[in-house]
């Protein structure tokens, strides 16, 4: 569950990922999620947290207003691994599912 | 309330808030607290989430698993005002209240 994807495998699901792009300069993946406001922002990261605490693998996040820049890699591994990848996709649901 | 402190101003604010420096390269102040995992460091941002926005004032933070990095500045006055030393107080005493 926790290998290390390699540089193709992790394309390929970047390719299923909307927003997600690779990080410069290291081996993760990133996104800046963008919101009405600050409500919405940290609703958002809310939720997160709570699926990030449940699979107990967690974001690097920074949060500015109504702006979360994302990066998820996972430490143990070296890389991005499923892990990553499934906690973008429970992100990208939860953004999906705020109004505005 | 929103007008910026000179820095002879800020000095003082900050001999009082613990933990607080100035932020490097800006007109900021900054605190990196330092939780025992990430509930409690979510815990943490979270009751701070509800005091910015109840004061229509908002950090920039980031955080890393139990580690919470923020900076207060308020843009709109271009640098430190006193809505900034009342978010860090406030910090200060949510984080104090935190166990662990």
């Amino acid at each position: 569950m926790t290998e290390r994807l390699s540089a193709e495998a992790r394309r390929q699901a970047l390719g299923e990922l909307p927003g997600w792009t690779e990080a410069q300069g290291r081996e993760a993946i990133g996104k800046t999620f963008v919101f009405k406001d600050f409500n919405e922002a940290f609703g958002f990261m809310t939720r997160a947290a709570l699926v990030a605490e449940k699979m107990d693998h967690h974001p690097e996040w920074r949060n500015v207003y109504k702006t979360v820049e994302v990066v998820l890699s996972t430490h143990d591994a070296g890389g991005v691994t499923a892990l990553d990848i499934e906690l973008a996709k429970a992100m990208n649901a939860i953004a999906k599912l705020t109004p505005g």
